[in-house]
This record gives C-alpha cells, structure tokens and sequence, in this order.
C-alpha cells in the first residue's frame, strides 16, 4: 500500500469553493483500480491549507493508471484551478505504526 | 480527532539509525494522554524524507500535554538530532474522508 500525499493551498477566499468542488470531484478516484482510501484534511494553522491524503495499493495505480485515465481531466478541470502554487505530489510507503487505541476514543 | 503532520528531513546517511531510533522512540508518544494512533512513512522520490502522522483526540493534547511533559525530554533527546532543517509541525482537522474500501485489498 502506498500514500498519496499533498498540501494543497488554496487561493484566497475560495476554500469554501474549494472543499464543494472537492466534494463532488471524490467520487472520481474512488472509482479508480487500486483506491483504497482518502481523507481531506484542513490546517489548523495555515487557513487556506488543505492536505490529501490518498491509499492506493501500488504506486502506479496513482502515477500511471490515474494521471494517464479519462478521469484525470475530470479531477483536473474541477479542482487544479483552486492551487495556488500547484501542488508538489509525493508518494510514502509505511515504516511503522501503532493504531491499537483506533476506536477506544 | 486531530491529526499532526510533520515533514521529517534526516541528515544524509542516517536512515537506518533514525528509524532505529524511532522504533525505540514511538512507545513515548503512544503512553500519552489524547494519542489515539501513528505512522511513520518513508517518501519514495526523496530518500531522506518521512513523514509523520499522529492522530490526537485534541490539538492540546499534542501542543500543551506532549511538549510540556518529561516525555518530550525523551522524545528530543532519541530524535531530534536527525532532522535538518528542523521540521515545521502541523495541525490539520478532518473535512471529508471515504474509507469504504479499507480491508478490500
């Protein structure tokens, strides 16, 4: 399993715009081969700063399979004119974790 | 729930001993009051990059309990040492997720 990560800035003004459009984009790359999950996150600091966080099962899933689909002028055309800059994509696999207290909370 | 993300850059050479270190480290943080769950990832296009991720029930427990309490002694004195620059910690609250898949693949 890989994660997709990116820090997303967005113009100013626009995050409710923004959080809309990401709203109805989603449903884009849940249907994709190799999405497992995503989350969007907001910065507690920064106002207009948004991370993504996508699970895909291989890094080509994400590299090849999305960048190179239909879908991905869909995800474009929705959201890419909110970044400002454009986004720095970056891709993790897992070291080590501990989510034994997931759920106890 | 919030979730804390940091940008780790360790100092070249060092990655087999950073993730020793943090190995050794991560019960710190599990032990604490308001730490639900973490991962350590490791960046697959920069090879001296993690990434971490902390979720917390409460900013507070990770601003004020964590960095006010003799652990974070601890935690400095294991981990500190490997990071150049020094990470810039953030903070991020959850706006939207999709986890249907989880346990699929």
């Amino acid at each position: 399993m890989i994660l997709e990560v990116a820090i997303l800035d967005i113009k100013p003004e626009l995050n409710a715009d923004f959080e809309l459009a990401f709203n109805d984009a989603q449903s884009i790359i849940s249907s994709l081969h190799g999405y497992i999950s995503h989350q969007l996150q907001k910065c507690i600091e920064k106002d207009n700063r948004y991370i993504l966080l996508v699970n895909w099962q291989a890094l080509e899933d994400h590299t090849q399979g999305f960048r190179a689909s239909p879908e991905y002028q869909q995800w474009k055309a929705k959201l890419h004119h909110f970044y400002q800059p454009f986004p720095e994509v970056e891709h993790y696999s897992l070291v080590m974790e501990n989510t034994n207290n997931v759920g106890n909370c």
